[in-house]
Formats: structure tokens, C-alpha cells, sequence
């Protein structure tokens, strides 16, 4: 993060993010007017007088004491505190105790990772400017906090599968707040309306994975304690998937995974998920052949444990990256096919296993 | 919100809160002393001077434009901006345009709860008084987002079994971010340490989940396809109940649920999982006919779905709510409990319902 800042400390960023995504605010959709703003040659008096005519319209927004100072074409050139303003001598113009090196923001940037890249920095405002170099606005650090609230409120709520409508400008303002309330205190209709689709797309995941199982009903038939470790199977691919899809998001989020890492962090996840997979699936076998006395059966357990966390690891990185590179949020899309995926991958793995060594082979 | 933020905004909040959390920071953890107070006889040249005079020890710290105002036992009793500084007659007294209505937080007040309660003032900072109301600092309103940051994103991990260690004070600055780049970048030990504890916690639940289907052993044995629905009943149970623990842990998160509110809410929540239940169970139960032909099975899975969205909707409110009654984070603890009770009683339901329908009864 250091990294980053610096750069952006040191240059203006005037570009828009090459992958700035279609569902997401831009800074231009949040700035404000509320701002002081003059031209270089201003007396450092004149500049401060204006604090004093300054009002915002908006009675709730604090004022911003930052001058924002701007050449003759309107561009951006510097920047002064208002306590800079008040040590130094009255007549002297305000370039001569601005800070020339201003960091801003492009008007299309994303708002969200805007947030992010100024978030330590502890700016109350940040400036924004088009094409041209050009002052347009200015984006408020409380605005920008909002915004980040806000979309990380949505990113949890998607992830249970609740059909939210896509964030505007205008509800940033307590969003998170509103989501509540309209999860617990919306209309029955408005409640179903959010939560019920998912649970249908779930649905059919989950007949999927049983329609595995009625591909082995042969397997079960003859062997039928098998079921009894479906929900051990089961759960540990759904656990360790939403913990590698949990770390992978946050990891998107906040830069430190991209196109430039994405294969050596997949490599690393799924490498972990073996391991994960070894240990867990160790202690899942001892387990079973102390409660069930068998041991061709403790080693379905145990390759499948492992199978199915490997599966889990690399498919809790891999299909929210697919869904990201395709512009979609991965939050709100990968958990039903990540479920799936994993349910039917780790099942196959357990009955395809039990097949071979209990039923062919009778290990 | 509002109704609480005009309590706030009309009366010192020098209580501590009811329920403050032992796990939680207070405002007085995160305190600073940069920030400029004086007499309430001062002058308002005076005052506006100690801007001048005034610069934070820590220099990425941006200045704090309000004077906060004393009485002669340093109790808060006012608070004024700059800009209304430069607009007053310079010799007049701080106190002749003061507010004396000023927002603050007792020192022990939770931190999290703070960041909430005043997140849509948009205050640069909040004074903090000790049990005389005395000022004792002030929290800045960048502090509290990181906070809440903080918090949320810890919320965000432990909720998927990540073994983190309690947040500090100084782990504030980029705490998302360090919890983010230990997730990716840890050593493999480090990685396992956090992530395989909650998982044998997990396994103990599947293996319960397990001993439910093995109770049920001569039931499966006579008619084997019953496991096929097992994924589909385990699903279920498992994204209604994430629903329902998603949306109440926001809803304590965010006040809107305590102890005046929270048995309707529970029993709302109940409702809403009965009807869930209906609406998929109907669903379900047709695929189930149009695969398997078999009417008896058919109500087993339809009946099966309604009552473990009950119990999920039920367990994924209650399970939270107990576990922050006594005193424990709600994200971090519950979730194990939970699924663990969603998967043990959905497959009791359905074993039990099969078991009666179509292996003593012959529906």
C-alpha cells in the first residue's frame, strides 16, 4: 500500500484505472462543489476571506479548509491549508506557500478503489479533475467512506444471495443502514423478492450434487454406510472453498491481487488447499475407522477430504477471478457455482473413490 | 438512525454505553491529543493564533479545525469552527459563538458503536470526556472509519473460521490491509495455524451430521435414494440460515436489533423461514417427483425443506443473539454452532419424515 500511495503522492492521477468496472461509481458520480477555489495570483488574505463568505449548501457537509489553486486555463495546479494560510504574510499570493504536488483524482476513477489508495492519507477531500487537467470538483473523504462502506455492506449481503439493485450516487447516504432495515423490516413480498431466487439457483446445485449420488446408487446399495461421511465430504468443501473465495475477494478489493500475480496466487491456494486437505483429512479418517472399523473405507475418507480440498481452494480462487475478468461483481456471483462445483466435484471424488477401492478392487 | 443521532446531537453521551464490549476498543483507546482547546474568556484572535502555533506531532495527522472550549475545571462546554472564527469580531470571546451543544463520547464508549453514531454528522472529530466531563481528547473521525474498517473486515474473516488475534489500537492503520496480506503472503504454518483449527471444529459438526444418517441406517438401506436428496436438504438449511445470520448480525451491528425487539424479530424471522420453506420446498419436491416418480418421497422432501428453513431461519437469529448475550462476538463464534445445528436437525427432519412415511406408513 506504501507503494501505491507514494506514487500517487508523487503524481497526478489523471488516468482513468485500466479496468475500471460498468457496475461500480466513478468519483465524478460523488464530487461536490462545496470547495474553495482561485487562481494562483490570489493574496493569501483574499483567499482566506473567502473561508469566511463560504457556506456550503448542503448545512450537514463540514467545511473542507483546503484552498485548491488553479492556473489561468482552470487546471489544477497546487494546493494550501487553511493553517498554512494563517502563518503566513497576508499580501503575499497564494503560490507562494502552496503545496505544488496535489494528488488527485481523474473523474471517471473508481470510487470505491479511490477510497482505498487515499484512505491513509486522512485527506478531508481530494480534487477532481477531466481531461484537461481542469478543476472539476472535489470528492469529500467522508463521501469517499461512504462509498466504501457502502460497497463492502453490498459485497457481504451478495454473497448470501441477497437481489440487491445496483448501488446509485444518491443512496450512499446511510446505505448500509437502508439495506438493513429493508432486510428486517420490508414487506413479507419485498423479503422473498430479495432472498428467493438464490435459494432457487441453490437449489438446482444441490440436485446436481444428488443427481452424483444417483450415479453411484449402485455404490451406495451395496455399501450403504458410505452416506454416513456425505455431510463430512460435504462440509468440508464448502468450508474451506468460502475461505479461500472470502480471502481471494478481499485480496481483489484492496489491489493485492492481479493479473500481474493471479496464476502464482491460484498455484499458492491450491497448494494450500492440499495441505489443509492432508491434515483435516488425516484426523477425518482416524475418525471414521474408529467409528466404523474399516479401513477401506477411512481411505475413501481420507482421499477424498483431500481431493475435495484441493477442488475447493482452487475454485474458491479461480471462478470469482472468471467472474471478475468478465466485468461482473465476484461477490455477488461465484458462491451458488462455487457450491456446485464443489458439492459435485468433492461427491464425485468420495463415490468415484469408494467405487475403486471398496466395491472393484476390495481393498 | 436519525431518532438516535438527534439523541446524540442534543445531550452529552457521557454514559458508557449498556453493553459495552470487552473484546471491543473504547474511544479512549484510540484518542489523540492533537487538537487545539482553550479558556471559554479567550479571545477569538487568540484562539485563531493557536491555529497557527499548532501542528500535529504525528504529521500525517490533517489539522482539526474546531476549538473545543472549557470552563475553569476543563469541563467541554462548547465547540466552534474556524470559519466561524474569521467571520466574528476578533476581540470578542470564544464563548460568544460557540455551540454549546456538543456532540462527545464518554472515554469508555465502544469505539465501533461511536464511528456508527456519528458517521453521518461528517465531524472531522468528536471530544472525548472522562466520568467530570472533562475533556480528555479527541477521537478523529478518520480513527473512527478505520475502526469500523477494522472491525467489519475482522467480522468479514471470522465468520469464515479465520483464527485471527483480538484487534489493538495500534493495529488500527491498514489493519484490512495486513489481515489481507497475512491471508496471501503469510508462511504455510502461519496460514495453516489460522485456517485448519475452525476447520477440525467444522469436521466434529459434519461427523454429528454423520451420526444423524447413521441413526438411520435401516431406513437408507431400504430405500438407498433417500441419500440423493441429502445435498439438497444440507444446502437448504445451509443458505437460509447464512441468511438469516448475515442479516442479524448487520441488524446488532447497526442497533436496529437488541433486547427490546429481538424475540419479534426472532419470531418474524421464523415466519419468513416457514414461507421460504413452502415456496423452495414446493419447487423441490416437484423435481424430486419429476426424477424419482415417487410421490412418498416427494412429501419426505418437501416436508423436509420447510422444516429445516425453519429451524435454519430460527437457529441462524438465535444462535447469534445467545452468543452475544454472553459477551462473545457474534460473527466469530456462531457460525460452527450453527451449521452444525442446521445440518444435524434438516437431516433428523428428513430421516424422521422418511422414516414414518414411507417405511411405517407406506404414504
Amino acid at each position: 500500500m506504501w507503494d501505491r500511495m507514494s506514487t500517487i503522492a508523487e503524481e497526478v492521477m489523471d488516468e482513468p484505472p485500466e479496468e475500471a468496472e460498468d457496475y461500480e461509481l466513478s468519483v465524478g458520480d460523488v464530487m461536490t462543489d462545496g470547495y474553495v477555489a482561485v487562481p494562483a495570483d490570489t493574496s493569501i488574505e483574499a483567499a482566506t476571506d473567502r473561508f469566511q463568505e463560504f457556506s456550503p449548501k448542503d448545512s450537514t457537509q463540514t467545511t473542507i479548509y483546503y484552498t485548491y489553486v488553479t492556473d489561468a486555463d482552470d487546471r489544477l495546479v497546487g494546493v494550501a491549508s487553511l493553517r498554512e494560510m494563517l502563518s503566513a504574510p497576508d499580501d503575499d499570493p497564494i503560490s507562494s506557500i502552496m503545496k505544488d504536488e496535489v494528488v488527485s483524482f481523474h473523474e471517471t476513477a473508481d470510487a470505491e478503489q479511490a477510497a482505498m489508495d487515499v484512505a491513509d492519507l486522512h485527506y478531508p477531500a481530494v480534487p477532481i479533475v477531466d481531461d484537461d487537467e481542469r478543476l472539476v470538483g472535489i470528492v469529500r473523504s467522508d463521501t469517499l467512506v461512504d462509498v466504501m462502506e457502502a460497497e463492502s455492506s453490498e459485497d457481504m449481503l451478495r454473497m448470501q444471495g441477497m437481489n440487491l439493485p445496483e448501488l446509485k450516487a444518491s443512496d450512499l447516504t446511510d446505505v448500509e443502514e437502508q439495506r438493513s432495515r429493508l432486510m428486517l423490516d420490508a414487506s413479507l413480498w419485498e423479503i422473498l423478492r430479495i432472498r428467493v431466487p438464490w435459494l432457487i439457483v441453490a437449489l438446482a446445485g444441490g440436485f446436481l450434487a444428488g443427481g452424483v449420488i444417483g450415479v453411484y446408487e449402485d455404490t451406495l446399495e451395496a455399501v450403504v454406510i458410505l452416506a454416513f461421511f456425505i455431510p463430512v465430504v460435504m462440509d468440508m468443501g464448502g468450508n474451506v472453498g468460502t475461505q479461500s473465495s472470502t480471502i481471494f475477494i478481499r485480496g481483489v478489493v484492496l489491489g493485492h491481487i492481479d493479473k500481474s500475480n493471479v496464476a502464482r496466487r491460484i498455484g499458492k491456494e491450491t497448494v494450500v488447499g492440499a495441505i489443509i486437505g492432508l491434515m483435516v483429512g488425516a484426523v477425518a479418517a482416524i475418525v471414521a475407522f474408529a467409528w466404523i472399523g474399516r479401513a477401506d473405507i477411512a481411505y475413501v475418507v481420507f482421499g477424498a477430504m483431500v481431493g475435495t480440498s484441493v477442488v475447493a481452494a482452487l475454485v474458491g480462487f479461480l471462478i470469482p477471478w472468471l467472474v471478475y475478468l468478465i466485468g461482473q461483481d465476484p461477490a455477488a456471483a461465484s458462491n451458488p457455482i462455487v457450491t456446485t462445483i464443489k458439492d459435485v466435484s468433492g461427491l464425485l471424488i468420495y463415490f468415484g473413490l469408494a467405487t475403486l477401492l471398496v466395491i472393484e478392487l476390495g481393498v
